[in-house]
């Protein structure tokens, strides 16, 4: 595929000079246009070592209005990007709405060197490139404007580009050894780069080849591409989108919520096996810390189920060094500039501890399929999406255990009842939830749905009969143990 | 001080029972009145080795609700951290509006073991106090309530702790070779905590001494503590604040900035003198990248002034993966619940690299100051927060240098015009530039003012003539070098 990028297409400097004056005033008015269409743009500039990325990087920068472009040149991950899975260096710098980010290294370029470099077998790079055709389905699903440049140089333009540099005396510091290491392996790059390259060419984020041999031509091509691609994403923004509306499925009959038995009781040694559970869960979240491991939890459930009561028994058997709960609510201004994900990504646990999330990235299939926060293509979308996020954080090694607590309308009634009486338990109950009653059925039937499309064997839902609070704690925490237990 | 936690308090299992059912209920209510109040709170868990710190904030997230409370164990710095003035881990982790942030660990942990072994001389630790003590001034005017408790063990108490804990093969490992080194400098940290909490207790953030011999008395007593503060945080936010209200500075006839020669030109030689300090200048940031140090610049002015065009010069000689520009505009939501300088704090460079800004701090005391975003206290001491703010940098080794560009009212003028009639700088004007032009001579007299009071020897005003703009480049560039060559 590399063959149309070795014809020796040039521009002469005076073609360059009067062409560039066109293209900059374009790209500017595109970025202006772009900056107001809703959407975020994320450019890859990939390519063979020598092709001039960052030179074609500054003379960017050089063009467009700065203020507008987050550069973020990816080198070795800091300790704080190790200790959590691949993708969170990249998530947390995904541009909000209106902003172009530059990633100079991206997601590409640690299995394509791993795979040149026979670090990475065949399959495995396979499992890689699926994983990067899916995450950018999803951010171009979620307003993220994909634009990907693939800078070629052939074996001869490349060292040909390095020995030019090697002879002049301001330059040759930018020749090290690993560009040699690289260009002697160059066949094996080409070969790995073509294989990602085609199979992460999609509608929506298709790879864009370069020739680089002549820098004005490569600067003239990447620009150009780029006022497309900006225009583009302008237009699209103007056109209508599919519009959100409420989705209120109707509950099964057979719905597996329905087959749980609710009246298990807890028995009346609930003290002293609290005791015991929590005694365990405080030893076992000491080794996950000692063996730096980490451990997400993920509560779901109705209004009332004892979401939080039951989070309070967990942590009470923790050191508050060591877990972090997350309340997850209405997203900010900020969440809502960015994937739907990003917000969940960016308070992942270090290894060795743990975050509780008391509601969760379900949101989207449950309140927000309900409610009609989002369109239908997105809820739709979403139980995909969150199983590819929650296999990355089993592949990491994260212990991932998620719970749906389940009561009957009435018990619901009863504790909503009890929540206006009491004193300190007034500020859990509002009108609101006195709405989201009358649509429980609906409610229940999504969850439902949730439930079988999300189970997966590294990320359990585990369903818990939570009409009796103290069964409900007690099931918790022995599920927690010994999840850890078989992790640990 | 501490005599008075040495009294032996404590308080039987039955009292403390009684007691705690109470005091949960009052932090409930408290929580629930705090967060609706407008203020964010820090509560900082000091005192010595073995005192109990984490037993008690394990506590404190039982009794409260963990949705509200961050909690933040700072151990040894990450490496993103340590890249940074030593107070980037604290701001980074300041809690929005409405949350409660509690702090095992803190910016008073690294001066206090560094005085008690020594590497701080007195000197220095003063300066550190300072330092602390002006910042928490600035968090309690911005809105962060500060909850200090220190808790205390006199030294026999202590030894009893470790040996307590040392005899159950339960609890064994909790004591470590570094508590006992602790221990045997009791008499040394307590002189020099002493030291401390007598210098940073003030009329806003006073310290609560905690005797914790005793675990009931002393959660009983922090519990109490908590709740009175987060309760004064609530009435205080009922109360009327100090309304903003805009301030317009009359320019008097001497101001210095009217002092500029503005008539000053770049001469013929644009051309080859832009080339050669380019040149200079890429030669210089490579070698700040190389010698890890990192430099920030920041560019004021009124509208039109040339501060986009003299910062591409700027970065036309830079390499994209060694810089960001930051364009300061209105705050986000996001930011506006934190302390005004956070979102300044957040983008401080790496070491080897540099930030530009376009616009930002000094926004405070120009536009906000002008158009009564904030109330007048909070401009009038933003003047002594910048200053500290940059001493900081300054002191981690960072390059400042900030920059006035200054142009007449008719060149601005003429510029505006020049601006709604070329297409491609069209983007550039909208009816608020025109607006602010009425102001100009108040905003001259405001910028006036601050450079008076904040031209620093580590940062530098440098008053640019910008009337021709090609003089402003050169004068920028020159500037620049000057100040990396006397740096590296």
């Amino acid at each position: 595929m590399f063959e149309s990028a070795e014809l020796g297409q040039s521009i002469t400097k005076e073609a360059f000079k009067k062409e560039s004056v066109k293209l900059r005033e374009q790209l500017l008015r595109a970025q202006g246009r772009f900056a107001e269409g809703g959407f975020a743009a994320v450019l890859l500039v990939g390519g063979v070592e020598g092709a001039g990325r960052t030179e074609f990087t500054n003379l960017l920068l050089e063009w467009m209005d700065p203020r507008g472009i987050q550069v973020h040149a990816l080198a070795d991950p800091t300790d704080e990007e190790r200790e959590r899975p691949r993708f969170w260096r990249f998530w947390r710098q995904l541009p909000p709405k209106g902003k172009l980010a530059v990633f100079l290294g991206s997601w590409y370029t640690e299995p394509i060197i791993g795979r040149a470099f026979k670090r990475l077998d065949a399959d495995a790079f396979e499992v890689e490139l699926d994983r990067i055709a899916d995450f950018e389905s999803m951010l171009a699903r979620e307003g993220v404007r994909l634009i990907k440049l693939w800078f070629h140089l052939s074996k001869k333009a490349q060292r040909e580009r390095f020995e030019g540099l090697e002879g002049d005396k301001d330059t040759s510091w930018r020749v090290t050894k690993q560009d040699w290491a690289f260009h002697r392996r160059y066949g094996r790059f080409r070969k790995v780069s073509e294989q990602a390259l085609l199979k992460t060419s999609t509608a929506e984020a298709p790879w864009e080849i370069i020739e680089a041999t002549d820098p004005r031509w490569r600067d003239l091509a990447a620009m150009r591409r780029i006022v497309q691609a900006l225009e583009a994403a302008a237009g699209e923004a103007a056109r209508a989108k599919p519009a959100p509306k409420p989705d209120r499925p109707k509950p099964r009959a057979s719905n597996l919520l329905r087959r749980l038995e609710l009246s298990l009781e807890s028995g009346k040694d609930y003290e002293d096996k609290l005791e015991r559970w929590q005694g365990r869960l405080a030893r076992l979240t000491r080794r996950l810390r000692d063996e730096r491991r980490s451990m997400i939890l993920a509560f779901e459930g109705p209004d009332a189920a004892g979401k939080g009561g039951t989070i309070r028994r967990l942590t009470q058997a923790m050191d508050a060094r060591n877990y972090r709960v997350i309340s997850t609510a209405a997203p900010t201004e900020e969440e809502r500039k960015h994937p739907y994900l990003w917000r969940f990504w960016r308070d992942l646990p270090r290894l060795g501890r743990i975050t509780i999330y008391d509601r969760s990235w379900y949101g989207r299939v449950l309140v927000e399929r309900l409610e009609g926060f989002c369109a239908p293509e997105d809820w739709k979308r979403a139980f995909a999406e969150i199983n590819a996020f929650e296999e990355q954080l089993a592949d990491f090694g994260t212990v991932i255990v998620k719970f749906w607590l389940s009561i009957s309308p009435e018990e619901q009634l009863r504790r909503f009842r009890e929540r206006e009486r009491i004193a300190y338990k007034k500020f859990k109950i509002g009108a609101e939830d006195w709405r989201n009653r009358e649509k429980a059925p609906a409610y229940e039937a999504a969850a439902a749905e949730m439930i079988e499309r999300t189970s997966t064997p590294n990320a359990p839902w585990v369903l818990v009969e939570a009409e009796d609070k103290r069964y409900a704690r007690i099931k918790v925490l022995e599920t927690v143990c010994d999840a850890l237990e078989r992790a640990l």
